[in-house]
């Protein structure tokens, strides 16, 4: 698959997805509800709406195509569980760059929710667009069967919360020294299990998701975990190499910054060489992994090099 | 049911829905976890586990009993979904405590999870409850039918998200002039709308929840949910009488207050003694509304009445 072919289908994928979560937002109160309050819709779109690479619906919905499934087939829509998981990934930026936790004004190049609305209402927005998610997967028109819908919650639960992507959160939150006490310097196995519950959970459930839309067998979807946990690896080792190279280019200060955090990534623990290597090494071994789906895979294999190239 | 007794029922329900909320946050991570921060979970115990009337878990108990359910009755744990929905409670408060939002310092004569800890941590504690409670909806341990633990999902989102808890969570403070525009004075169809939206839903959850657990039929779940209408009403009316006494006793200062907040209430539109009366007459409507059930509903009939009567 060319990158242009790649680029095509990630972004129909991504429309796709965008038009879900639109439509979503966009429909009148449904059964349960009273009335959404205009102010708070708006917060959420510009939250949710607002570009992005939509990288985890892309894996979902290639994960669910390598069993045959696709959008549109008639058999449940699999964008909604795309959807739900975006909304997951969107809610914590909105959350993550309140002022409390790393204040940011910019994200996408524009004005991130609370500087475009409010603090208040950024805390909301991102507390309606958690809950949307869990309404999307819950959706009979997503997955027919309620067995499968139900343990796709339970996973998006876990990869979402105390154990997965909020602890990440707080876990670099300490790591900065943002309490009481300086933080300590982090190992090598502190490092990967921040990463893996930050940046890595939500990557490998939407494999996982993938594969459970796709009714993948125990085996299949045993691989695909893999693959799911090697493109999360590779995810934040890009992050942390485009960090470094950044720093070499500002003579240092951002790496003195990062030291004085106590933040270690695995390229400061053992350099940009070696981390390239890494990486490189992860792509071959996402790719070795897919290799017995053959060519249906081509999109995977094209996601995980993507992920490791990506130029933000 | 006299007062005693109801408060002796009352209080085994609250104790143990708070073992079963301690057992979520004490178990080791779980399938699909990596690591359960510590600092986390403290602030997540902090603001659930800290005293409380469980009003809620125990409209769901309760409203369970009726058909026959009971706490530990071997078929299926009636008390996941009951502290589910006072994960969903806790978290609200834990969000509306924060200085964005109601700037509060103390809560139930402890500090606020915000004032505890910080900001940072309370923001994700209190994502990390909201992402808990639907783990906890969707454990096969609670509810075996996985269609109808699916169907609480739905029923929860909706009740706690953008058309429910959150959105009237917005309402209220767009009432308080908090956002560019000076607030138009809320007329009686607005206030009622709010009301039944940030706290209405999550009661009327709880009933619906239990009628669910019980396999209610559809006549009864339909009596039972203007129950939880009516209790939902109660509740918030007796909420703006004890405001409306406070504010008597501090010689109108607070009444000058909620005026110049253009916060309307159903007490302000009405007046004191229009008010009691209503909520006599909510709590009248609400024993109608059980009587088919006999003596049976009798701690249902309790809470209506201890609902109406609240000191605080």
């Amino acid at each position: 698959m060319t990158e242009d072919e790649l680029g095509g289908r990630l972004a129909a994928t991504a429309e796709a997805a965008v038009q879900r979560l639109a439509a979503a937002l966009g429909a009148a109160p449904l059964a349960g509800e009273t009335a959404r309050p205009a102010r708070l819709l708006a917060a959420m779109r510009h939250g949710v709406l607002g570009g992005g690479k939509r990288l985890r619906p892309a894996l979902v919905v290639e994960t669910a195509r390598l069993f045959g499934r696709d959008i549109d087939d008639g058999h449940g829509d699999i964008l909604l569980a795309a959807a739900a998981l975006e909304c997951v990934h969107c809610y914590s930026l909105v959350h993550d760059d309140l002022p409390a936790m790393d204040d940011d004004d910019i994200r996408r190049g524009q004005p991130t929710v609370h500087r475009a609305f409010d603090e208040a209402t950024a805390i909301l927005a991102g507390d309606a667009l958690l809950t949307l998610a869990f309404d999307l997967l819950a959706d009979p028109a997503g997955e027919p069967d309620a067995a499968i819908r139900i343990r796709l919650v339970t996973r998006l639960a876990r990869a979402a919360g105390m154990g997965g992507m909020v602890g990440g959160q707080m876990l670099d939150l300490a790591a900065e020294g943002r309490f009481d006490a300086p933080a300590a310097p982090m190992g090598e196995a502190e490092v990967r299990s921040l990463q893996a519950m930050k940046t890595g959970a939500l990557l490998r459930f939407a494999v996982d998701a993938g594969a459970m839309l796709g009714r993948a067998s125990g085996a299949d979807a045993a691989w695909l975990a893999r693959y799911g946990d090697l493109v999360g690896l590779a995810f934040q080792l890009a992050d942390d190499l485009l960090d470094a190279t950044a720093d070499a280019a500002t003579v240092g200060k951002a790496t003195g910054k990062d030291a004085g955090r106590g933040k270690a990534t695995l390229v400061a623990l053992h350099g940009v060489e070696a981390a390239r290597r890494r990486l490189d090494d992860l792509v071959a071994e996402a790719e070795a992994v897919l290799q017995p789906f053959g060519e249906r895979a081509d999109a995977l294999v094209a996601i995980a090099r993507f992920i490791a190239a990506r130029p933000s």
